[in-house]
């Protein structure tokens, strides 16, 4: 299957809906700054996951376009206020947002469409009634709750030039931060417009495939090319992310190599020069941290492919398209 | 009626049940951060206009309380942003969230109280069953889209070094940022709850007020004593802020005066020296620009409190309640 022409006829209806969220309104700056990431071509892999889990369980086409539309609204603002959190200076292939408008109003404009993603979940109540509506909300609202949690851990981590952390709370970091809003809510969300499916049985599936997606985008990070990728190539270690690669290079480092590493590391990111950036990542590849990950990422996502079938997805083509993606989610190289 | 001793009698099952609504979680820094601004004493006016307006209305003693709770959840997600955003370093006799954590942190923490604010809201449904959840949850977001339009209008107008702003704009500013929050959806909420009222004269009214408490701020940002203000004297001169009395100088200056006025204003914050702000508060002061303002925001006060009958709020010590609140909004000295 496609994967890639999947995905982007299922975001396509979404996304029409995203824009109908976004109505005009004035001052016509902000409505613009709350178009502007939804505008620039993402995957669209989230959204897909809630319309097919949804279908997949035996919900009518269309009952989870809005909800969809939402989880991408909330993928965007989360990422205008991660880019300014990180310092991040691209998204997408363009100037992140704070980097168009300045820190202030690129702040203001998350705010923004946060809020229109509530409005659009509002709005989900005439399409799937208001008892399914408000679980759905329940569940976005237990949702983002791990994610600010996660980023705290992860955020906290660097602010406090914290390392002691180990493999474990790596884990639980991309649990609260990935693994949630990347594959445990939006099945859930699908499975609960659908009124079918254990909502146990895809977390635990979630939490597994999410450490998988993690993993090979931390490895995607440092060895993509940098025209496809769309953000800097090694930018977390710019910006001083934890990452498995990075944990695994600390254990194999002598005490010498360790500090000297923890020093580039410790660093903030305007104060690292390419040359140290480029130590840190060849030491990785030299003590086999990245071949590491890369073969963590394949025993999680050998793992969750085994899980799968514990989800009970009835046969049909819904449950092929989700197959695919699942299978995308571990082996794409972008 | 002593109105401190009535906002703080109506703002304690307020505060409790916003304490309640951010249980603790992991990471405790995370939660820390959320209950620090709810815990410096604010004056609880906001919250105390939704209860005491349901009430009025003929709503049971306590059923507004949580939807209290998600506005005063809102005041303060709000504030840990407009902080960052505005460049501050006091709110409330302390040091800033950012000041203390870090922009990334503070950021981060402002958008776990937006959501903790609509998990709060989503609770509402079983005190006020779904109909009236649903109402009081739409009227939330629309406040809040007014909001961050009137704060990209207020942001933008400074980074553009705009300054055609008219009066006319600086009230379309003050409906949007202001007076929605502080009057129109507290008491339109209440109302809401009470299942009376009408929504259009609440509107009305609220435009009107809004105008006197936001002017009324204005001059006290400019004129009240230091120890008892909680933050920095004449900050809006500081952070660029167009406000009434700004206005008012720049019609009332000579071309050359004029010049040198935006030279200061157009500085940012850090570039101001104290000498500068004092002497744009002193031309303020020989120009008649604060006069100017305090007579406009006595004039809409006395125009609100004639519009307040046709509020039709049924006679009791909740309609008297109210009536005193909205004495101490535009007579007040803090």
């Amino acid at each position: 299957m496609d994967v890639t022409a999947l995905l982007s006829a299922r975001k396509e209806p979404v996304m029409k809906r995203v824009f109908e969220l976004i109505e005009d309104g004035e001052p016509k700056l902000l409505y613009e700054m709350m178009r502007d990431y939804p505008s620039r071509s993402g995957k669209g892999l989230r959204p897909a996951l809630v319309v097919i889990t949804a279908e997949a369980f035996g919900a009518p086409a269309g009952k989870a376009v809005t909800t969809a539309a939402a989880l991408e609204m909330f993928q965007n603002w989360v990422l205008i206020h991660d880019d300014i959190e990180d310092g991040s200076d691209d998204r997408r292939g363009k100037p992140c947002l704070h980097k168009l408008h300045g820190v202030p109003l690129a702040i203001n404009a998350g705010d923004a469409l946060h809020i229109k993603m509530w409005e659009g979940l509002l709005k989900t109540r005439k399409e799937i009634g208001a008892a399914k509506s408000y679980k759905v909300m329940a569940k976005m609202a237990e949702m983002l709750d791990r994610t600010v949690e996660g980023q705290t851990m992860e955020i906290s981590w660097v602010e406090n030039k914290q390392w002691d952390v180990t493999e474990e709370d790596y884990y639980m970091m991309v649990h609260k931060k990935t693994a949630w809003y990347t594959v445990i809510a939006p099945m859930q969300m699908g499975a609960i417009i659908a009124g079918h499916g254990s909502q146990k049985a895809i977390h635990r599936f979630g939490e597994v495939l999410g450490r998988a997606f993690q993993i090979q985008d931390d490895v995607l990070n440092l060895v993509a090319e940098e025209d496809k990728y769309g953000k800097e190539i090694a930018g977390d270690i710019y910006e001083g992310k934890r990452t498995l690669m990075l944990l695994h290079l600390i254990r194999k480092c002598t005490p010498a190599e360790r500090e000297k590493v923890l020093d580039i590391m410790n660093k903030p990111r305007e104060q690292k020069t390419k040359e140290e950036v480029a130590c840190v990542l060849q030491m990785m590849k030299d003590k086999g941290s990245i071949d590491y990950a890369k073969a963590k990422a394949k025993a999680f996502a050998a793992k969750a492919k085994k899980m799968f079938p514990k989800l009970r997805v009835p046969a049909g083509s819904a449950r092929d398209e989700l197959a695919s993606i699942i299978d995308f989610i571990v082996e794409r190289e972008l």
